[in-house]
């Protein structure tokens, strides 16, 4: 079985693909185990009802903000399984931080995963995210169905042969804008990273 | 066991919540089995060389969009997995319709989900959507890591007690809008449903 | 291929085992489908630093609490992946009841399980007892590593072929005692239901 | 993402809350991976018919006791499926003994999990116990439904930085009793450790 | 989101695909819920040492084929999780049954699944007698790794739109042969079905 | 608990049964984590209707075997679920590849699967080229129900204490012949490895 490419982008840049644009693994064979982790963030935006009921919930038990953290940490385990081309990486530590934010009617999360292994785990950390949101949404479904879920960022990542990656600060989520550019220039040359 | 509020909602409309606010499933035993199916719509935007990437992929085998599609059935299949007070429901019919879209540099992904069950599958629809956003995330992450994913929103319902839910078209997509207050209007006293 | 006791308990009364003691599923392809509900309870004991930890948690946020309800609901919905020889269920409903109890410094928990299916749900209550149980232990288990699981029983069921039980009220759990027999005539030759 | 105790206990001693009580997963950051082993004993006693049921099957051909010790193997491999703030362990081996009681008409099952990580396999061992006693229960159920599952107990665990933990000897298994308090009291300042 | 050929076969024949020839799910929601059942046939030939092992062993406690045997029913419930296109079906009854045959040093394995349900179960049939046939190679791999699975057939199929199939009977198991387009002419204009 | 044979295979060869024929997972504490690589190849056979469509799909889009290079991967993550005692292995690459062949109208695929852990994958690429014919006989099952998949077969694999492995080149498939016996010959005294 000859292969190409494996663990080293084709020509399109995409890891996940070979030089004739199939789906592939990424091969990690040959990177190190090292410390790795990935913060991600994401809100869900609701109307006056949905989010007092939440916070009103969340002054009391707390359940729906607790149920959405035990999902996201959950999820964040199974991230291999939902994402098709994903490693297996046993995580060390996966945390879900929840706030609520009045002015625009929000629920943010934020997701961190951490690993000593030889692939990242942003995937583990946008994974643990967006279920933690979908499922606030579950639960509050019945009061708002026009909740909006998004966006969901990956904020920093640190570890890894293509080294730091963090999110330019006091921005617009737009991708591509100028300063994203400017952020993503120091990591040149380092593509094809799992 | 006494329970209170099995399938009715408690005052604060959370109905995975019971009246003192721990989460619990909701009680769909009464329902009937209706075919009920939901569309739910997300988009990922990303950098030029991202978007370049996975468009002349998408000319050639397509694998990136064909991987994304594929996650985003298997992500609806195993929805009760993820969502923790989410039913299962064996869904009769998963589609995943994914666009190109080169004004904002976006992929935008369709996510259908039927069943004739007795309880609605919303949550099935985003689950696949957000899976299937969060693959082409995969896919192109080294190229760009700063790509946005969002808004995942439900676009319409039918069926069950709840009926039809519809997203104001040709709106901006803030929940709590007077447009979607209005929609929500439509299905007062609805409240509860699963 | 011809199959001995699809559905008819063999002459040693062990439904899950063919005539030569091999294990089998089941056949419950002739069973109607109607409302059928089970109820569980177990407990853990535990010592005193444990009890007040869980207990101090408990009347703050409640989390121990929370995440073991989750953890009831989320391993009832895979009770077919744990127990390999039953049937996968779609479930219409399952609670799960926790409460402290200071006299022997035990939390309780209860579990109800319902579908409208052909066959019934009693493993599903019972894995759900089992896994807030043990969600119980490991959030504690710092604390007390000599925490007692058990027992763990079914309380009652209704619904299918094998119509009522009803766990004899006022009696110690030893199973085999006087009362249970009499319990179990009552089901006299309505042995074999799943 | 500031965050407080990671790895660290609370106040509390509840290692997998948080200062505010919050459910999070233990940080095993820091811990070295050390060879961590841990054994769960557990028992489930039933009436006359289904233990000489079980025994005559288990004279045959084994399949009860064999497809228990098949359950309690593949749980273990998905505790961390189960218990919501578990952390996926790679095991090196886990062993399911089973032993047919006639004294107390019992199933008794000893569960042994091991690995070379950075955390340990206590979890692991009490759900493979679990699992295999509840699949007995699944097998036997048409007998007898007043079958009890437990007590489940930890019996001993090595490895980590919490040290050797052995379950006293010759005691009853209540909880809290007092040479359990001086088995804890070996362990004393070890709290905290996943 | 319109959707093309959704339960009717494009051109091409490949129901799992539509005109463009992307995969999706066949829509199985006109389809009534019927009894349908599925037997599936494969083998795993040997060496006469592992062939002597295996032998030995199920003379004795026969734990090889026990696990075959719940291997192939686990199997047969998780398929739509390995099948990325098949439906989540509840399964009524699973059965695996194992024979030696020492002529050709082979295990035999015949897997019969059955559901009410809309959509067939061949997959199930399948994936469970290859699912029982790989952990007959994993249990003797030590001895002969050389072992050949193969060849596995779907050996009968009833319910449903597309009728009865029943494989051409002594015949050799070259697919494409004369008996072989006989019987498949039998179901003409049949196709589509899932 | 005492145990027999942990890791060493008892006097039948069988590693994953102990001496008194009950199954156990193999012990691989001892093993040093070493890079381990497996490659299984596999074909499936079909009539000219269900070759064509498959081909022609293959040559626009290739979603069929898009699909089941997808599967492929899936599988091979999830090997320690189907089979019941494998051990969870954290792989570092898996490749799955494809090719049809028109002189039998057969698909082919192969798969590789590679680790640096103390287990082989022999196991894992056998499931991933399993699973991933069976989902092509899945998509065109409409067109030929007659389809025969295998044989299926470890082609090679290297690492680990049993050393290499590489099936005789330009022999038929039967196990135990010649070659093959020669083949097994340089493994002598390497029995029981994982």
């Amino acid at each position: 079985m000859k292969r190409a490419g494996a663990g080293r982008a084709a020509d399109h840049g995409l890891t996940h693909a070979d030089r004739r644009g199939r789906a592939r693994m990424v091969d990690v064979g040959r990177k190190a185990p090292t410390t790795r982790e990935a913060v991600a963030s994401g809100r869900i935006a609701m109307n006056a009802a949905a989010f007092s009921a939440i916070r009103s919930g969340a002054a009391g038990k707390g359940d729906v903000l607790g149920v959405a953290r035990v999902a996201g940490i959950g999820a964040a385990k199974r991230t291999a399984e939902l994402i098709p081309l994903c490693h297996t990486v046993p995580l060390d530590f996966v945390a879900i931080d929840i706030r609520l934010r009045a002015r625009d009617r929000s629920v943010l999360v934020e997701a961190l995963a951490r690993t000593r292994w030889s692939t990242g785990v942003e995937m583990e950390a946008l994974v643990a995210a967006a279920a933690a949101l979908l499922t606030v949404y579950d639960m509050a479904k019945a009061i708002d169905r026009g909740m909006t879920v998004g966006p969901i960022r990956l904020m920093r990542k640190s570890g890894g042969a293509s080294g730091e990656y963090r999110r330019g600060a006091g921005r617009a989520a737009r991708s591509g804008s100028k300063r994203e550019v400017r952020g993503r220039t120091g990591r040149r040359g380092r593509r094809g990273s799992a």
